[in-house]
């Protein structure tokens, strides 16, 4: 948005979380290049992304860790708790809905789905797991922004279909598909072929990959 | 590598899967419009993301598709079988070396390792889980290239140590941390709180998000 670059926007949460670690290690102040080193970037880099978003720091003296942890929760829309669903109570969802740390970044799972009626009313952590068909009332009723979608390939673009029309603004697929959506919806996929796709690229170049580009999330 | 940006490596597989599947439904080209609509990304998104790598299709006619997905494949690495040894066996683990989308891709994970002494021995698929401490020897001995981190945070940067220590050149890692490792090992990290964080700086946003920014990996 606004002429970012959404790889910048990706990087964002990055340091959003190794800012948290240094300030709960009761780091007060950081320079860019301490930390470029925890997060394997660049101080340049670092510096370029968060100039899209104002003056951060004083020249030659770092970034104040917890004001920066306030701007980038803020920047990222983090004020606020986001409720999820989660549809698909196989092992993959069944391991989503019991990650621990959804909760302390904001992130709350507050009903999970499955058309098995073999999982149907098995108790997932607080929750129970419910049928497909009571997904839509949930998600109105509570006005849920994110839906997870943990199905099968061939049930995910149905899935998707159904959150996008009870009104998800947002979608987490774990499926191995480009699901359709309005654009008025935005979808993160996470596909760990992908991801290893995109590795072995640079495992197959001859020279040792640059510490700048060594990691993607 | 080479100058071209790590944004552009990590579509790569994303193009790769869509022509795949246009492949298999028997199309023999496609213009980078139709792909572009696919994959919900702009078509001169495509031409510039396709053109670090050389010249694919002939103005105004299209890719073949064909000849495109071998390419990318060729670029990608994807010629040879990736093996990978996969750490942790709880069920995000277990759900990981149950996965049936690794083989049809060329990757396959040969051995499993945890070390809870109720899980050591027990069948997943057609591996055994195996103790940790065998890790290394099975690494060593067969070579093998990619290690799958599924370790709860705090083993998580030791586990990592233990496989760059044995040789493994790429890290795949679910643990929510971003892990240190020397500059010839590449990580990709698959964290759903990194991609949540990602996706609600767009959901915050006023206006709706642009068709070509839509998505990330």
């Amino acid at each position: 948005m606004n002429g970012i670059p959404e790889v910048v926007i990706q990087r964002l949460p990055l340091y959003l979380r190794t800012l948290e670690a240094l300030d709960e290690d009761g780091l007060v102040v950081v320079s860019s290049q301490e930390l470029g080193d925890s997060l394997q970037v660049t101080p340049a880099q670092i510096r370029k992304d968060l100039s899209y978003f104002g003056r951060f720091g004083k020249q030659g003296r770092g970034y104040r860790v917890r004001d920066l942890v306030r701007e980038l929760r803020r920047i990222l829309g983090l004020g606020q708790e986001w409720e999820m669903v989660l549809v698909g109570m196989g092992r993959l969802g069944w391991a989503v809905a019991s990650y621990g740390g959804f909760a302390q970044h904001g992130f709350q799972v507050v009903a999970c789905f499955d058309n098995d009626p073999a999982l149907v009313g098995k108790a997932v952590g607080p929750l129970l797991i419910q049928d497909d068909s009571t997904l839509a009332a949930t998600v109105r009723e509570r006005g849920v922004g994110i839906g997870i979608v943990a199905v099968p390939v061939d049930a995910a673009q149905q899935v998707v279909d159904q959150l996008v029309a009870c009104g998800v603004r947002g979608i987490l697929s774990y499926a191995p598909i480009v699901p359709r959506v309005p654009p008025h919806v935005w979808v993160q996929n996470i596909d760990p072929v992908v991801a290893l796709q995109a590795m072995t690229y640079h495992l197959s170049q001859r020279k040792a990959p640059r510490a700048a580009g060594r990691r993607a999330v």
